[in-house]
């Protein structure tokens, strides 16, 4: 049966269809999540309208649907958690009855990164393992674990998806999370332009220049040699480096994936990161496999059948 | 049935006889742990005699031998990896060889971090919830996590125990895990000589005229007001603190235990750690608990009855 699976994100909401672990229509909305979920949910539900009709596919024919929020989710109510920034009035939305009403299906949701490493668990580039971690670069940095074959959540929801906020600096900058140090709060687009502007090469550099500041613009600058832009990078390297060490002290995986909009740069990032890996990471029972993500935006969307079969018994 | 328990510390082995939660006997030797684990089978097994003689328990009607191990333990093969300084040759020795060959008993090892937390959860702090942590503090820093109700191990039995080799300073000091700025590289005993060393206090400060620099005498000269001691604790506290951070934003716990020898001085450590979580912890659901564990010595020899049933099928 076919799903209907959104991937909220900050700035995109990726939105498609999804039967037998293939996507079969998938479409990018800005997201507009500072004006909210309520108000985002029109455009949400004429997408997969759309996309349906196009296929000549019957809401009446399909499953289930599948949404990942890029927040906190309470896994027992199926309510969001207050959404930092983003979609601030998620707490007070009952998808599952937007679902219902709209659709007449049964609705799951669940955390984005968490899904985004199911989504490569079950079709990408975690397949064969039951060890996995997954590192998202985005806006923010995201991530999530499965050990021993069960995807971890803890009781809050709060287990796995939290790594970006592993103090990797206790003398470090205060996070949005309260937290001081975390690695978001270290190295991430959140931060950039702050970063940026506390080094003594910024007044000289090219960085100032751009419209907009973000990994992209700071690596290709880098690339040509401008002092800032090498000091940024180089930096937040050293950072995603111990993040992903934590994550590997904290959930013995034998196999973290790199993912994330940042990762577009995987050529500069990848190979820092699995060098920092191999010689800081304590595995004494071998070496832990550094790999790209293999789905890009759809990784989340592949999780929606999975996510429906895993929670119907709870939220239909 | 009586089993017989051990937990092989770095400095001292505890060993005892255990029924029903209850502890009938306990003694402490010296662990000698540099002289290697062999070497110290002989006396842990007239140890074991003496207590079963005195009590007029056969060995015929004991239930099986569980040993608490202060390193990685690989599950599958019942095998002890290399113990960082500690029983050198615990890898070459057949623990299990060894308890049938001398008591005709199963034996069931596990990481001692791992079994002071099962003895606490089953027994001691932790009874009554499914998800916990525990910090202990002692000559290095323990860590072990209760997720949903189940023991948190891994595939290489590395989940939950390496807590203490959390990256809490990503441009610090070289930890013999040989990661960077792990929080026992940062504040532990193994490392407080040489934290000591470094502060322009030290020079003039009253703990240089002691025998031996432990935590004991770093909080005694803290409460006398010496400015070294003072540094010391300030700088211990915050980095336990941003460890119990990691392990809250890692596990989401709904309780943190706190234990090991260095908890003597409870009175300064709790309150401290507890107001460092309470300030920097991201758990928009509640407050996380932080107590003390309740079972000392004992905590991890309570946890032998658990381990045993658990593991038997594997490891008779």
């Amino acid at each position: 049966m076919t799903v209907l699976a959104c991937d909220l994100g900050g700035t995109r909401m990726k939105i498609g269809l999804v039967r037998d672990g293939h996507v079969l229509a998938q479409t990018t909305k800005p997201a507009k999540s500072k004006a909210g979920l309520a108000a985002a949910l029109p455009a949400l539900k004429s997408a997969w309208l759309r996309q349906l009709n196009k296929l000549g596919i019957a809401v009446s024919d399909c499953g289930g649907i599948a949404v990942a929020f890029p927040s906190l989710v309470d896994l027992k109510s199926g309510r969001l958690r207050a959404g930092y920034g983003k979609y601030g009035d998620a707490a007070q939305v009952d998808l599952s009855a937007w679902a219902r009403r709209e659709f007449k299906l049964p609705l799951a949701v669940e955390n984005d990164a968490r899904m985004a490493l199911t989504g490569e668990w079950k079709h990408g580039a975690g397949r064969g393992s039951n060890n996995l971690v997954m590192m998202t670069l985005g806006t923010g940095l995201g991530t999530a674990a499965v050990i021993e074959g069960h995807l971890l959540r803890g009781p809050h929801g709060q287990a796995g998806v939290l790594g970006g906020h592993l103090t990797v600096n206790y003398r470090g900058r205060d996070c949005t999370c309260g937290n001081l140090g975390c690695a978001e709060a270290e190295a991430s687009t959140v931060v950039l332009c702050d970063l940026a502007a506390r080094l003594p090469e910024w007044d000289s550099s090219a960085l100032r220049q751009c419209a907009t500041l973000n990994y992209a613009v700071v690596f290709k600058h880098a690339d040509a040699g401008d002092p800032c832009a090498l000091k940024l990078r180089e930096h937040s390297l050293r950072v995603w480096g111990a993040m992903a060490v934590n994550l590997i002290h904290a959930y013995d995986p034998e196999t973290v994936i790199l993912g994330g909009g940042i990762m577009a740069a995987q050529e500069v990032i990848l190979p820092a990161v699995k060098e920092y890996i191999h010689r800081c990471a304590h595995t004494p029972w071998g070496r832990v496999q550094v790999v790209p993500g293999q789905l890009g935006d759809a990784a989340a969307l592949l999780a929606a059948e999975w996510l429906l079969s895993e929670q119907q018994g709870v939220l239909r």
